[in-house]
């Protein structure tokens, strides 16, 4: 243990006493004192300098530290006003001996690392990638950079729970033109990404044990977000025309539904008319909230974007939540909320006490970009480059597969989904993955109930040609793999033969 | 109600029949036939074009718009995919007649604006205010700039949870170096305010209906923030030593403790270090939380910031909060947690239910500016200003209000309080304020407990030392106005003189 040496040595007074520690000065931070003063707290949480040592002289320390006496003597003001020393008139400044019983962590023993954080991967086909094009990043760095050398006080301070003003009207005329939603910049609410949306909407709008309709297969990011706001997603299953609203009357009262009417995630349906009608007279009788997650109606191939079931309803019953996280990218953490009327002061009294207002100056950059045609000409450049990545993918895979994947080529969206033949074993596609290498989604993970197809959800936006042609041989090779991918039948039988 | 016109005109045949409507058609938007079918849409959907009429021919509509027809037929087969017209064969495209019983808000009727959002003051001695340096926002938009032009797939995707490496790094480096708190990086997690990672810690760590011991006086913002996490804030007396730990010992069980020991919020006491300890031996021993706001310790003007709670625990029960609100601004959005190591699991699957993970971007920007000293000088700086409109503000107090108000002067922070005589009458503060017409909080307003002196809550920086010395001026004229401030005493004892 670190003691202060010399301090009985006869003669030597106890000016002269040196710390047997060499202490750690910071010397580029702050002035001599500061850094004195850091030192020897340091020392003293970390245990080196006990409780009821006594530590030197400031002449003393000033000599062994090489700084000047009136360093120490302020350094050890300031740990006496912090607790730390306890000055006893006429002998000295002794680390305080309420101290010992609360000993820190030992020297030497760091905390334990945290568990490792699991980050979204970047791997083969990865769902939740976008280009990192260069000149859309030259372009908002430049928006942001003007809109912060423009900066005052309404800027800088705490600003409007629903976010940049600027934003939210160029999302409403945006919203208007494209997708028939019709909307004033007061019900447009700028949040960090549509769970974050979600969240706020389901702590405003709905209580602990409601049922919520879920797409089943469906998107379950969503599902745990709605899970973990006390909520009971049911499972409502998916056909050719979106969620089937009828199996859903047939179920338990719910207060919500949850849908991707444009492009079903991840089966890529397309909600009916039919089907969005019924689903908005339910929500109008039920008294409901409808949650459209329109995640990427921006990348329609073959035509403008669809209606959003929002622009059907008059404003009343459904919850449209839009996302910069396809157009721009996801690390930005923009998305925004259209609300009804009703719901908009609920949500913003429970955003108070959430993160109260989003971050202003970036939000608004992107607003100068949608502004200035900048957003809508990278879109258009996007949705050349997706949809030829689309394609590719598309075509490497059926000749990869040699028919053994049915794929389903959607008009819109950033992936498509190859399924396995009907009566795959089940674990097969989990295998297949693993063999391929590839950090595809499967349909069974996204699925309430287990059983139908199962298949590949893979992303082909924000991946490489190359990558992607790589991706759709080496899935292709597993899937012909009878190792692989056994379908039960007369000849083959053994459930054994599956190799994971 | 519009229709085609002349379509039962004799002789003049379908293909003429035109719109009585005049077409909106954003030119400027996407290409002439998603221009003609975006125009048609919102006539469809904003009603003026009801379920059921006949749209004109492709050729008659091409002739009024002055547009190809082909614009006009393609426009038309979206509608179609849309579900928004029918074609019948031979007999021209309708209007989808289904749309009938789901007309949307008769044309005109927009929906009523939302409530009026409320935007946190400017007004004089409004809180949370910090200078708008025009050298720091420079400095701030090219390092946005360099990190946006350098950014890559890892820095435009889904990220760390925890936030930006290079600013955690930073965070961890700078609280060992000026405040006695050694953490490695992987326990830092950036957050989007301090409310924000209030909340996740309160959902993560704690359940519904637990006791937090909260501080009375104390910050009402957080208590809100625990209410709507289902928390129960139990009332703990402040004293000129802080929280007084052994008053909430006698209460009931609590589950955590917030504080903000440094500068109690708003009476800005320091806690000595027995009631540190005192609460951290509490904190061990129940198994509870201790949650440390240290909102403003950048800011101490008599010496070093103080040792953290959390510096003095070993790492274990306390919860660290700090926040880049008062070094830069409340509009960046910037704040972090540091969690003990056994709480950053929780909080992070927390959060992955919320907001996923924050914007990386303008977080490592923030750690550019801690790395080159940027910040460092830039707080240095303001220290100097708002340490001179403290002293400006209490100057002038003094004077203005004739021995009326008593001051207390904090060494830390960007707030002051002036306190009414005791005795003064309940209500008097609320007249007072309006009468100055400032935008102080008043200490009663952070009561959970009634009772105590009242006074004003006042803070002095980004605020022009013009407006501070008007402010005070306008305050001790309230506060000398005896009809505005009545203290009930032997020769003045009517509560009916109190003008509000």
């Amino acid at each position: 243990m670190p003691t202060t040496s010399r301090r009985t040595r006869p003669g030597s007074g106890r000016g002269r006493a040196v710390l047997d520690l060499p202490l750690q000065l910071e010397r580029t931070e702050g002035n001599r004192p500061l850094q004195v003063h850091a030192g020897l707290r340091a020392a003293i949480l970390g245990g080196q300098l006990p409780a009821g040592l006594r530590l030197p002289s400031s002449r003393a320390l000033a000599a062994q530290l090489g700084v000047a006496r009136n360093a120490v003597v302020v350094a050890y003001e300031h740990l006496n006003g912090d607790g730390l020393v306890e000055t006893r008139q006429g002998a000295g400044t002794y680390v305080a001996a309420h101290l010992a019983a609360r000993l820190p962590a030992p020297p030497g023993a760091a905390p334990p690392p945290p568990d490792p954080v699991e980050v979204p991967g970047r791997g083969a086909c990865a769902l939740g990638h976008t280009e990192a094009d260069p000149e859309l990043l030259r372009r908002l760095a430049g928006a942001v950079r003007r809109r912060m050398l423009r900066a005052g006080a309404a800027e800088l301070g705490y600003g409007d729970p629903r976010g940049s003003e600027a934003l939210r009207r160029q999302v409403a005329a945006h919203l208007a033109a494209s997708r028939g939603l019709r909307c004033e910049p007061g019900q447009v609410v700028i949040v960090g990404g549509t769970q974050h949306g979600l969240r706020l909407c389901a702590e405003a709008l709905l209580r602990s044990g409601d049922a919520v309709w879920f797409e089943d297969p469906g998107y379950p990011t969503a599902r745990r977000t709605l899970e973990a706001a006390g909520l009971r997603p049911v499972p409502v299953p998916v056909d050719g025309e979106g969620l089937d609203v009828a199996a859903g009357r047939r179920g338990a009262l719910a207060r919500a539904a949850y849908v991707t009417p444009s492009n079903q995630f991840p089966t890529g349906a397309t909600m009916s008319m039919a089907r969005r009608l019924a689903l908005l007279d339910w929500a109008r009788a039920a008294g409901a909230w409808v949650l459209e997650d329109d995640y990427d109606n921006e990348f329609r191939y073959d035509g403008p974007p669809l209606t959003a079931l929002a622009g059907l309803d008059g404003g009343d019953r459904v919850i449209y939540l839009g996302t910069f996280s396809k157009t721009l990218f996801p690390g930005l953490r923009l998305a925004y909320l259209v609300l009804p009327p009703a719901a908009v002061g609920p949500v913003l009294a429970v955003r108070a006490t959430h993160d109260r207002f989003p971050p202003g100056l970036t939000d608004a950059a992107v607003a100068d970009l949608m502004a200035d045609g900048t957003l809508a000409a990278h879109t258009r450049r996007m949705r050349r480059r997706y949809r030829a990545a689309r394609d590719l993918l598309a075509a490497a895979l059926a000749e990869a597969a040699g028919g053994r994947l049915r794929l389903v080529v959607p008009p819109q969206g950033l992936h498509l989904v190859a399924y396995l033949p009907d009566g795959a074993e089940p674990g097969a596609a989990a295998a297949i993955r693993a063999s391929a290498g590839i950090e595809a989604r499967l349909v069974s993970e996204m699925r309430l109930v287990p059983g139908g197809p199962d298949g590949f959800v893979l992303g082909f936006a924000g991946h490489a040609p190359a990558e992607l042609a790589a991706a759709a041989a080496a899935l292709g090779r597993a899937v012909r793999n009878p190792d692989q991918c056994r379908v039960p039948s007369s000849e083959s039988g053994s459930r054994g033969a599956l190799a994971v």
